[in-house]
């Protein structure tokens, strides 16, 4: 098992969809998982500390958690089939016992990130599909990153979200 | 209060905007309501049966609800603020005490017809938005909601959805 860390959000150029770079936290390899752009938002007003004046799904989904006693005790992206990868939230609830939870991997980042759960990968996902890590610690990724998130438009995507 | 039903998913060709006709139980009026592309899907595939071969944010939500031991007793679309609709979610927990969630109505809406939840709107909501049924209850309108869900590409959708 190996925790990660979301080390970069970019667009996949080839298929023009966002990218979440897990980063192995012992090592220098890092997995790529492409997700939807409404989890990628999701994802991106979390990391940049930005509150959007309404609650994002993936905020009503921790709200509704916390108020039922809950707490997400971790997340793990546990196999891959199909070239599809499968996620499990593991929430304890107020009795103590733990809940496992079906999940995609870009929900299960975006409610770790909201919750301050620990995120791993399992030895199956991470053999499977690791590389090394593709940028440089330089400028170039953090220009990339940020360019990402300015690139979302804000004002359009508030618009649509009431 | 009014309690509404969904009575139609279409796209506002002023807007480009999917939006929501909640129809009053008791009378021809309803009530408009602008949401969000993500939203619509997750309403879409719940109003057309589908499910999806992994669980959307939505079908998420529902399912760490259930495991906690709650249930969504009703919804309510209660105010309107500077042109925004606000809503509750009305969750009883596993003790029977009722918590209340503040979310957009989209989610609201998305949620309640997974739970099958009643969906209520304000007596304040409703004066001020509710509009005679604009569409004749005829071959037109089931046209243009067949017309709305037929555009949705699933493929797409399937491929960003991981």
């Amino acid at each position: 098992m190996h925790e990660v860390e979301i080390k970069a959000l970019l667009v996949d150029p080839v298929h023009n969809s966002p990218v979440i770079l897990l980063k192995d936290r012992q090592s220098d390899m890092v997995v790529p998982v492409w997700i939807g752009n409404p989890e990628a938002t999701a994802i991106a007003m979390e990391l940049q500390n930005k509150t959007f004046p309404r609650p994002l799904t993936h905020d009503l989904l921790k709200e509704a958690i916390i108020a039922l006693g809950g707490e997400v005790e971790k997340v793990i992206i546990d196999h891959i089939q199909d070239g599809t990868y499968y996620a499990t939230i593991f929430i304890q609830d107020s009795e103590g016992n733990v809940q496992e939870l079906d999940a995609r991997p870009s929900d299960t980042v975006a409610l770790a990130l909201r919750m301050n759960s620990p995120i791993y990968i399992s030895d199956e996902v991470f053999e499977a599909s690791a590389i090394e890590l593709p940028l440089a610690e330089d400028d170039e990724e953090r220009e990339q990153f940020k360019q990402f998130v300015e690139k979302m438009d804000l004002a359009e995507f508030k618009r649509l979200s009431q």
